[in-house]
């Protein structure tokens, strides 16, 4: 038997119908935020992804050379495309630019349990403001739709990438040099951090002080240790935040996301039942346009985890709506077919989810059949009752089954 | 500006409102018969395509080899990725298993007009009936799509494969031998196909008599022009179609999809606005697990070209709904802020698709970008209506405006 490739999976007709009802969530509560979709290309020039990442990133990427000799790499995620495409052909939009995507992307990676080199991202951007209104309308955005698609247990994290920068900076450390510093801050790697600041000429004490902030976390009243700027615009998200409805968010200054391109704001959400990966959504504010060719422009956004979001949900026990079919129609001779299809063909066009004998089975093959298909009515075509302008529509849940005329069938199966 | 990658596409807000309108009436109707949606990866081991399709089909496909030195494609057709999942996983599911997928496929070949390197297929296949029934019931599926989504002008013309194969057969050429023939005859080379049939060691009256049996065309009736099995099974598809309401449909015995797993009926759609590259949907009757490693098993698909689905309607003269934003909420001054801030959190919970100023903008500005985003109404959030427990509400398109309580705005904005 010929398999799949290593690493990518085949969703089956339950696994789908949980799928399209988490994403369809998703998108409705980005609309009702005025979020628009865009869609680009599964495939990009590899250099849009070294430029935003950095040359290593085409380690952990799937690039590779296509028949014309152009260096090309599936996508690895989404904002580098958006923001490609925005600088292309976007900019003349109205300010605020709000967009989102849901799409498949790949990282070339071993797979292990629940990382997988194909898999799915929802996110969305907010282009042309870098004001702390726009920040929390997008942690609003996220927080709304981990609410809608029903997860319990989720929790906010907010910092700022401009407090260690700072502090960096003071320090005489800043741009490329900062990067691997803030890298191994991010993955909480300290001794490497503290390595890494003895190198750039950080004394022990102040490189021991910048980690103790790194981890800062618990209400938006640890804020007290910072100052300035940086911890106004917090307040402010903080408090915007509230007026949306959400409490449950905590200050947490070692959310780092060691990419250069972040500018402000950045921020995680995890589900806790999720256990050690529990990170579902990662985000914050950047500047990528610059990059990319166009004018430095302020945006923020965030990635949403959309296989280990759907893990999460599944582990917290819920439950998708299963796969039912309204009516299976049976004819009970041959000479019944032509009635049987015109009335499944009927029900169809006015909206009734209708399947009908193609097999030639027997009545009670049929019966089993419909049951297997979770069928909520079966429809009997048979001669007497057809004579009667009628046929018979047994329910299969209660086994009552009851001569319907053919006029009355849409009512009675709505 | 980095460019995305040639024979590719982005598609913005807009574009994305009109797919999704027209994907979602087509997924709409696909669950109306039954079928339920799969997904598989978007590449696959290449074998999967040179088995189905024959070495010279990695020409056309974006082939590649990865970092593990494994050769993987870019799907170029959904049917065998399809077939694959299901001798791999889903023999066990009771039969007829009617499935129907959506997505992205890729082919390798100089851009053109209304061609794309990525381009996207909707496609169902159901699994495990030879019979005539099911034939008709996945063409009237293609059928009720097309009728679903308003296209206007579309037609169906059916043939089989076995009306050639017989023919061929009859004059000792069969299997292998007789692809290259099909493969001339689908294209309509007629002067080739001859020349390989010669080269076959068919005569030449018998090689013009296959020709002329191609080029026929018409109503039902023309089937007296052939016999046997072939004959009964396709007139029984057209009394099938006629009970679903589609008398629409024509014989074209030059539907011959030169491939060599198709086993029977064939059929394809074309929308005439499109001029020469008018086929919309293509499909028949095959056997492909086997070759995949499973038992024989029958199946009846279809692929119907999205794009060129959309463009057809868009020659037709279809709009899409446009996108309208039911509520932009403006505080007149910042220190309404938290309300307005409330009032949009409170609208989106309800199911209203609301934005509300992120800029600080002033009225006159916020009321300008509400018209730039097509809002239906406009929320004014004023200290004298807040003491009053209301908002001032203007009508967009009227220019209204009015005092509303509060707890009355969701039925207003209803």
């Amino acid at each position: 038997m010929i398999q799949r490739p290593r690493g990518t999976r085949d969703f089956g007709p339950e696994e789908m119908e949980k799928r399209r009802s988490l994403e369809s969530k998703m998108r409705r509560e980005a609309a009702l935020f005025g979020f628009r979709e865009v869609t680009t290309p599964i495939f990009e020039h590899t250099e849009l992804f070294t430029i935003k990442s950095g040359p290593n990133v085409v380690e952990e990427i799937y690039a590779f050379t296509d028949k014309g000799g152009r260096d090309i790499s599936l996508r690895p995620e989404l904002t580098a495309p958006v923001m490609r495409f925005f600088v292309n052909e976007l900019t003349n939009y109205p300010r605020p630019l709000k967009m989102f995507y849901f799409g498949q992307c790949f990282r070339y990676e071993r797979p292990q349990s629940g990382r997988f080199r194909e898999f799915y991202q929802f996110g969305a951007e907010l282009i042309g403001n870098p004001g702390p209104e726009s920040d929390a309308e997008v942690i609003a955005l996220a927080a709304s739709i981990m609410r809608s698609v029903g997860l319990k247990d989720y929790n906010i994290r907010i910092g700022h990438i401009g407090v260690l920068r700072g502090l960096l900076a003071s320090s005489g450390v800043e741009g490329a040099q900062a990067a691997p510093i803030l890298q191994k801050l991010d993955k909480k790697e300290y001794e490497e951090a503290s390595a890494r600041m003895a190198e750039a000429g950080i004394s022990a004490d102040e490189a021991e002080r910048i980690i103790e902030i790194t981890k800062t976390s618990g209400p938006k009243e640890v804020l007290d240790k910072i100052e300035g700027e940086v911890r106004d615009h917090l307040l402010e998200i903080f408090k915007i935040l509230s007026y949306y409805g959400f409490d449950n968010v905590q200050v947490d200054l070692g959310v780092v996301r060691g990419l250069d391109y972040y500018t402000g704001m950045v921020f995680e959400m995890d589900a806790p039942v999720l256990g050690a990966e529990k990170q579902i959504c990662g985000g914050g504010s950047y500047s990528l346009t610059e990059l990319f060719g166009g004018e430095r422009t302020f945006s923020t956004g965030f990635g949403i985890g959309f296989d280990r979001t759907l893990l999460a949900l599944e582990r917290e026990g819920y439950q998708a709506p299963s796969h039912v079919i309204d009516a299976f129609v049976i004819p009970v001779t041959p000479s019944m077919k032509e009635d049987a299809f015109r009335i499944a063909a009927q029900l169809r066009r006015e909206g009734v989810a209708t399947e009908v004998d193609l097999m030639g089975r027997s009545l009670s093959k049929n019966f089993k059949h419909a049951a297997s298909l979770n069928a909520r009515k079966v429809i009997i075509v048979g001669e007497k009752e057809l004579a009667q302008g009628a046929v018979a529509v047994r329910d299969m849940s209660s086994g009552d089954q009851r001569l319907v005329k053919k006029e009355d069938l849409r009512s009675e199966l709505q």
